[in-house]
């Protein structure tokens, strides 16, 4: 399949969906409004969005059900971007090749549009869509809320503040990644199916999958950290070495953690078997993960 | 009735289910975890959650049933405060008598806790309790949601930020106060009633005296910033005029803003007829967010 036909159809999907349940940028609070169309308008690869549609494909269901699950995902992942590049916390300057929310805007009117993000996403969850019953509403709130929170994301970045400067440890650096990166990716793929009806066995063929390019794709970003431009990558690069982030190439080296990998994504496109065809466009996904520039 | 004895076993209520649903303090990220236990178990009047738990009686309905929305509410409100008082934002050192969560941890710490509380919220509503349905575990969300946001609480919180050094001006300071204070408080109200299978009318009811004492309790807000002690108050005081808040007493004045207040209550209480006797809980309640001392 031409997978870079595929995802330029869904990223217009997703933003085509993002614009139109944003607030408008002229609606009162004008300011905090734009900070978050900037934000989340900013361009960036969709992935969280796509894999939750293709998701919802491969187990057969309407994709027009997985979209309100898929832009939540989005205003999620957006609103952990704005907070992590606070000065409180990583302090980058840019994001995506613009300046990031608190230099375009500043820093109080960036937590804000964080925190207004974050609360979209469940809002945009509990607004249901056809034919999304009221129970499968009730599961996708509670599996983005468990990847997102303390336990999750939230909880990632909680550790990976703390780890800053200690000697690489390879217990505290799954821990680190499995929440930071893992849990939204996992989730992504777990909403999209239950939008879908996906049975038990679906269920679990995707997870596994999920769990497999997680890890894949928090190894490139750290490879791509070390290897890429900042042009390329649109954000600062050796901030992490500089930073002395806990990372995959710090633990493993370059050759082992680009070997471990591309392993991972061989296991990830096993897991799908049980899907057949339809999880064509995932087995594609799961190489862009690792394969992609930025 | 005896409203201090009311609020006294509602606390401690509250306070339990508080303690059950939060993550414990040992576990990993340990600080994280603590942050978000500091901030919410420091006390406070747990004005939103009783508003939950006495709604819910007051259309005839089970407490326990409403306890989950009920903690749900108050780390959805600390949240609020944790990130109010941080440095970018109202820079406060002392809450609830205490030291503010980033006094305590740090700020990095203090951003992730009120990110991780804001969040448990929703996945505590996620979780349903019997005898909830679906349904209304997604209208609750949904209520939730669309108070906190930005077009509620987020949404006040940047105007009032933008107002600071602006002359006082009726119409803003509503918007202002509608948004970061009633819309939480008209929501704690609702979904109390919602968990309890409450009518048209009854909800319509609610909502009125939620709008009434929303205001109200915001104009005493602001007198106890200009009349109260520091030790009172448990945070800092004068602190409004200082900072050249937009109040109702910087708007009205000191008698007005007082007289306004008392009227509200009245009326609060004049739209709890519907709902007869077991609405006393909330009748006493109205005129308790205007006597309160801090």
């Amino acid at each position: 399949m031409d997978l870079n036909a595929y995802l330029a159809v869904r990223r217009q999907e997703v933003d085509a969906a993002l614009e139109r349940f944003l607030p408008p940028a002229d609606e009162r609070p004008a300011r905090l409004h734009a900070a978050m169309r900037y934000s989340l308008l900013a361009g960036g690869k969709r992935l969280r969005p796509i894999l939750c549609l293709a998701s919802a494909e491969a187990v057969g269901g309407q994709r027009p059900a997985a979209l309100l699950p898929a832009v939540a995902l989005e205003c999620l992942h957006t609103y952990t971007l704005i907070h992590d590049d606070l000065p409180v916390m990583d302090n980058d300057d840019l994001r995506r090749g613009l300046p990031t929310c608190h230099k375009k805007f500043d820093e109080a009117t960036a937590l804000l549009a964080g925190d207004a993000l974050l609360t979209l996403a469940f809002e945009l969850l509990a607004r249901g869509a056809t034919p999304v019953t009221a129970e499968v509403t009730a599961q996708l709130v509670r599996e983005l809320a468990e990847a997102a929170g303390s336990r999750g994301v939230v909880g990632g970045q909680a550790e990976d503040l703390a780890a800053e400067g200690c000697e690489p440890e390879a217990e505290l650096l799954e821990f680190i990644h499995t929440n930071k990166t893992g849990k939204l990716l996992r989730a992504a793929c777990r909403m999209g199916a239950l939008t879908a009806g996906a049975d038990a066995l679906q269920l679990a063929a995707l997870t596994t999958y999920a769990a497999k390019i997680g890890l894949a794709f928090q190894i490139a970003d750290d490879v791509l950290n070390v290897t890429s431009t900042a042009q390329q990558l649109g954000k600062a690069v050796g901030s992490d070495a500089a930073r002395k982030k806990m990372t995959y190439v710090a633990l493993y080296g370059l050759a082992t953690a680009r070997a471990k990998a591309t392993a991972l994504i061989t296991e990830a496109q096993a897991a799908l078997a049980p899907l057949g065809a339809r999880a064509e466009p995932l087995a594609a996904l799961a190489e862009f993960t690792i394969k992609r520039s930025s």
